[in-house]
């Protein structure tokens, strides 16, 4: 394909989008679609995120990186990341025993609705294998223990060490080890069964009975040290009734739970989210 | 009108409903509609909801009030209530400064979408007396400080005794004390800013915008003395993105605010909703 | 289970509630959840649904079902159904090349979501035959030409005759004729992909689109002669911007699709769906 | 205020970006936000909406405006408009005698959440303006009949005429004539009581009920001598239940009415709209 994306963040000030526009303009890239925020006109950060058409984008792209790097880049000290659109993102899903996100990913995958290519499965059990062989996935099982924990994480990273771009954790019911994020060196998107902040930890479906909420929720954010106060990616509500059981919570929630986890993963892969501090910018 | 409503509650067994619905068919009583739930079918608590026409019900209701505590409520222990679906509940709202959830309150009264008469206002500021006035409605202005809010709940209490079934907390922005719920003897319904257990207490909005949630959201509860922890009645969330600030999460969420609380209070003004413990049941 | 449901419709008038209500007391069946309703209090349809508990309720169904058209039925002149709630809906889903509807009811009957038994799919291509075998249930593939119709019709009344309680069609793109409709002698649920009346027939992603609106849609419906006119069970909606074009709108459409054809297959499989003329009754 | 505000459209091509950045780079306006959109790359049509900063931006504006048509417009064969966002648009509401529109505008201009200046409300009823006289708002009646509609129209513009930038229709019931429409010389925004397509002309929700639909919709759109057929600008649904009767939708539906009309005037005096053909692209 001829579609190129450029992400820039930097901090803000007069001509930034005049300098970069210009800088496309001046290698033959039209630009097809433009976002840009800024969390404040002076100091605050500008993000800016573009898709470009560039006849052989994938072969002009090393050139393009260091010229922009050259012309643009060091002009306004910002991080920048340009790519072709046709590059899949290589993601490495973590599960356990639940599978309603790990198999909505995986078909989406399949029918090209998300711009990734799954690496590998990794599970802390031996389950859903044969699922996931159905779609020709390798399919990683490490178990996991709490005296093993050390050991299983060193060799989760070597399975995925340098193969994948992302971490997805699709209901992966352990918490991985500061370490093991330090190490890892890609992000790490989480699906947590609730509409955070409420209900944070453990038992969400059961807790949110007990209250009595009229709707759950889901949220995707990406994993950091501090367990479910990463940046959010988003979120989504279903309506509840007091006839719902927690039975039924956890039923109806894993329909939110699949769906917030794949938009989550598709944007990400879509270079459409930035994080900022706490929270995110999704374009 | 020839429509009345009867709500009983009583621990769950056998042949309650054909008990009441025998009564009902007795005493000339057409069931229109009915609801019931069952928290659980062994010492479970039963509930029940049923409008049923009958000729000059206002009229036969006394009559009607003792044969059922006679003939059913007794033998089921059951509480029960039973009403002429034309008779408005008188309600008292209690408001500060916002002025969005009041009119839109006052505006569906005086549209006849609420069966309620709001029989006087109470603020702490006497700002939205005007706005008021131009619906009819009573205003009693009575200032809170510090140091005056037990003479002012006092005040408050004199103001409505006897005169209401309800009361409604409007966006009141003062916390009433234990003494004052535990003294005013009628239901209160409080409308929290927040998507509840989320962000309760204080400055719900600038907190949503600090965690960089997707979703902000209203709660309508009954109030109780632990603040914000009363029965939940209804919850709704609406979408918000990373371009609005604060100010524009406020804006939205009012919409919000009015559109739950408006749900929250026709239903408990229609006999729809029960308290079991800390959650509630929505017919 | 222990679980029984009954489900009567007749003339609306009064005493309909107790009598039956009565009945179930009188044999031992404690009513856990009742829902009714009635299209006008007098000259109206009456539609009543319960769940209760019986001891052994698949054994002793035969003769509570004479009993209940002896002792009730009759004087009604109701139409009623008594079932245990542990006896599954035997389905068959039509499908043609689109696998999301097929494989997301496939994968739900597999978690025990739905009360249904899949005894076999039908296609009139070979596509879909590996991803149904995942799921170890039957696939029957019977091409249809404009030339073959009426055999294939035959041939697909055949695969089905006597085995099933309900047909699917889960994105089959062909029109089925009235005499198949009249012979198949079970309910037939279809998924449209708008949000009818809107867009109904071919091409309403592409119809959408042009017309610009802003939300697209689903549709659950039975088939019936008329195309797109039957009566529906449940509809939902997605917002889209101008950035979707017509693969997007399929795309984020299918998404629709599978969870509202999912919806309505369970609710017509738990008893909840009342046909009334060319509407329905969801309990 | 020094906030700018720019729109363009013209046809796609490469550099358009560049050359509209650097010229507010040239000029010391500092982007704040901006978005894009073309319907085609090649061919299509570009449209861009941009806020600036710039000191002392109204006294600056009828310079700048003439600099942007000689640097940059002429070169694109580009339509803009440029203005400072803090100028509001003068409007005149048109209205029959539902008053949940009207009196919602009304609100939220007052509150300062709508960018309008409600200059006159015009009614064919006098039933309203005792309601209109609350906010200080003129209110203008001029009656409509079947013989009088030219006159009446006539008399409509003569009202309005070089006085609003804006014409709502907040369930004015009278069909505007095409040559009213064509002299009127401004926008004009309508609301629909249904999703459209659906429903489009008469008795919408008596239809809906009809047909049975689980939702309920509103739409704005912009009028055109289509009835019903202009391009949309926003719509939103209701969930509904067989227990609503029409006067139920009609309430339920009023609520949403509002919603999106009071949205669709937000977005459109934000300059967020633009019509491409028969839809819209809404920033």
């Amino acid at each position: 394909d001829d579609i190129g994306r450029l992400v820039v963040s930097c901090q803000d000030g007069p001509g930034i989008v005049a300098l970069i526009s210009a800088f496309l303009y001046r290698h033959g890239a039209n630009i097809l679609q433009s976002d840009q925020f800024s969390t404040g006109s002076r100091g605050g950060r500008f993000m800016l995120r573009t898709e470009f058409h560039l006849d052989r984008v994938s072969e002009r792209l090393p050139l393009l990186e260091r010229q922009f790097e050259f012309e643009v880049a060091r002009r306004l000290r910002a991080r920048f990341r340009v790519r072709s659109a046709a590059t899949p993102t290589r993601v490495a899903i973590f599960v356990s025993r639940h599978d309603h996100c790990l198999l909505d990913l995986l078909w989406r995958a399949r029918r090209g609705e998300l711009p990734i290519e799954v690496v590998t499965v990794v599970s802390n059990h031996p389950d859903l294998e044969r699922d996931v062989a159905g779609f020709g996935t390798p399919f990683t099982h490490i178990p996991v223990t709490p005296r093993t924990k050390p050991e299983a994480e060193q060799a989760q990273l070597d399975a995925i060490a340098g193969k994948v771009d992302l971490v997805v954790l699709a209901r992966y019911m352990q918490i991985l080890s500061a370490d093991f994020l330090d190490e890892v060196g890609v992000p790490v998107i989480n699906i947590h069964h609730s509409f955070l902040p409420a209900f944070a930890g453990a038992s969400p479906y059961e807790r949110a009975k007990q209250r009595g909420v009229k709707l759950i929720g889901a949220t995707a954010h990406y994993a950091t040290e501090d367990l479910d106060e990463g940046p959010i990616i988003e979120q989504d509500v279903v309506r509840v009734s007091h006839r719902a059981g927690v039975g039924d919570l956890v039923r109806r929630g894993a329909d939110i739970e699949r769906a917030v986890l794949a938009r989550a993963v598709d944007w990400h892969c879509a270079d459409r989210v930035f994080v900022d501090g706490s929270t995110t910018i999704v374009f």
